[in-house]
């Protein structure tokens, strides 16, 4: 009888201990309490500041705000750049973040706070997320693309996240999906799958295809490098052909790196999510893939929608570090 | 003291007990008895024979007349195709083998032998072969390429296989590395990686480079369809600047999926082995690499010559039943 009331107390504290969940990005720091897998409060959002003391300090000060009307047991974060997990620092540099690598990032705020914390890629934090949220626990392997102005993966294996022999598992922004050296990525190397796939990548798509067009032939036309993803994707949903067009090709684009991720880990599933995702036409996509992929593979493959989207880091990083204390209960 | 003396004995066991290693391609079947990740017997050939139930009796012709001469713990076979190791079935047909498919070679020679059986993917034996015979046990991600007539790809996370979902993971033949739809791989899809950086990619490279040209420009001209990939690499060896060009290329070809899998995984290592190994420049390729990948993974990525060359799938696969065996001792 003791044991059964000891293992009820376990599984209330398993599925109800709050956490912080924090999600680090070049723009904004948004942070909120999360607990069994969902958000327990609404998310606070701050600029993000110049200079890794100032954004320690930002993280900090939304941590006193919440403490003040929530227990919080842990602090996960999701940041950009490569994350040494054991060390919890910023190990691979994020042009969005100066100075942010080499970061002790862990170790100041356990420091400060007495808080056991987490720190991880966003990118793996988001798809630990949608494994954790999404139904999606008894899958052997889980690919979360995150598609924004770049792209990036997670990879959860076996229920755990597969962070490589550097941390730098899932860096698929940089697949290479050409051979004529053409784009140039913003990380200095050619092809990279996000200088096609991502927002930046339509963008590119768009302006090569209106490239001598006039505005009465499409109104992306002269528009140079004003151009943006919101012009391309609105046009696109008035029937501009030519942003249609762009369309089209982008989802060519971005079947071209989930094609060789599917060969290479041949998933259960990927999930989509990012600020790019509402674009994507789910029966295109799947179309192309089963084109494009081994019978074998494609025939058990599922594409989802994300079910915590932009909340994803935010929920995914609370419950690595809420995952971790209960595991130690 | 007894214990001392069982943990001794456990000791000759786990790395004296022998297993008959079988790789089984589309032309021959080899055999040897495999102990402590070597050969202990020289290998016998036989060629492949057509249909599943000659097959399985030229394995069973092979390990009787091993038997006779040598004590066989167990039955490793590596086959070409996608294979269910739970069952011992393959389930992904290969165009090599007719009607391979869907035989459930485990169970099959369990039965006919009593002894313990594993089958496995060849390309996944020879990866387990090189990871545990090329001391690379420290290693958290060890991706081997076998570079043949096709590309095979095994994957060893944490000292595992790593299958997939569908058991069809390392299928890397297939990634697509060009947007092109340019060259049709013998899979039925477009710009396979295989299709390129294989040997009848190699191939395809030259007869592309020589088109058009005469006898005295390159002595690849005038081949047709006739052109081999001996032929090239005789001629490169030769110096001829076409055969070397289309090396050259392949080269690109070849780094072009290494540089995707080396974002994808993240390992530590990749290892090159199959028919076209010999070929490989390694100084040209490290330069390649580190020109295209993040120079966080690039810095710490090695690229190794096999250690076991042909041998690898007959003593992966052996080793693999072997491990099963003594996990159980």
């Amino acid at each position: 009888m003791a044991n059964l009331q000891s293992s009820d107390l376990d599984s209330v504290l398993k599925t109800k201990m709050p956490a912080l969940g924090v999600d680090l990005g070049g723009t904004k720091i948004s942070a909120a309490v999360v607990c069994d897998q969902q958000l327990a409060t609404e998310p606070r959002l701050e600029p993000t500041p110049h200079g890794a003391d100032k954004i320690v300090e930002a993280v900090l000060c939304l941590l006193s705000e919440f403490r003040k009307e929530h227990l919080i047991a842990g602090v996960g974060i999701a940041t950009a750049g490569i994350v040494n997990v054991d060390t919890g620092e910023v190990v691979g540099s994020t042009g969005n973040l100066p100075g942010w690598e080499g970061t002790p990032i862990r170790t100041i705020i356990e420091r400060r706070t007495m808080l056991p914390v987490h720190v991880e890629n966003d990118a793996n934090a988001s798809a630990y997320g949608e494994f954790r949220a999404g139904g999606l626990r008894d899958k052997r392997c889980l690919v979360v693309i995150t598609l924004g102005t770049g792209i990036g993966v997670g990879i959860v294996v076996d229920g755990r996240l597969y962070r490589g022999a550097h941390w730098a598992a899932g860096e698929c922004g940089h697949i290479r999906i050409s051979l004529d050296n053409k784009r140039l990525c913003t990380c200095g190397l050619f092809d990279c799958w996000e200088a096609y796939g991502a927002g930046r990548g339509l963008v590119a798509t768009a302006e090569e295809l209106v490239c001598g067009l006039t505005e009465d032939q499409s109104e992306l036309a002269g528009k140079g490098k004003s151009l943006t993803t919101q012009a391309v994707t609105a046009a696109a949903a008035r029937g501009d052909i030519m942003a249609r067009r762009a369309m089209a090709i982008w989802h060519e684009h971005l079947c071209a790196g989930m094609v060789t991720l599917a060969h290479t880990l041949d998933p259960d599933c990927f999930v989509l999510t990012g600020g790019m995702e509402q674009f994507v036409d789910y029966a295109l996509l799947s179309e192309l893939m089963t084109d494009r992929t081994l019978p074998r593979i494609a025939e058990k493959l599922e594409i989802r929608r994300s079910v915590l989207g932009k909340d994803g880091g935010m929920i995914g990083a609370a419950q690595l570090v809420l995952d971790q204390i209960t595991a130690g209960v």
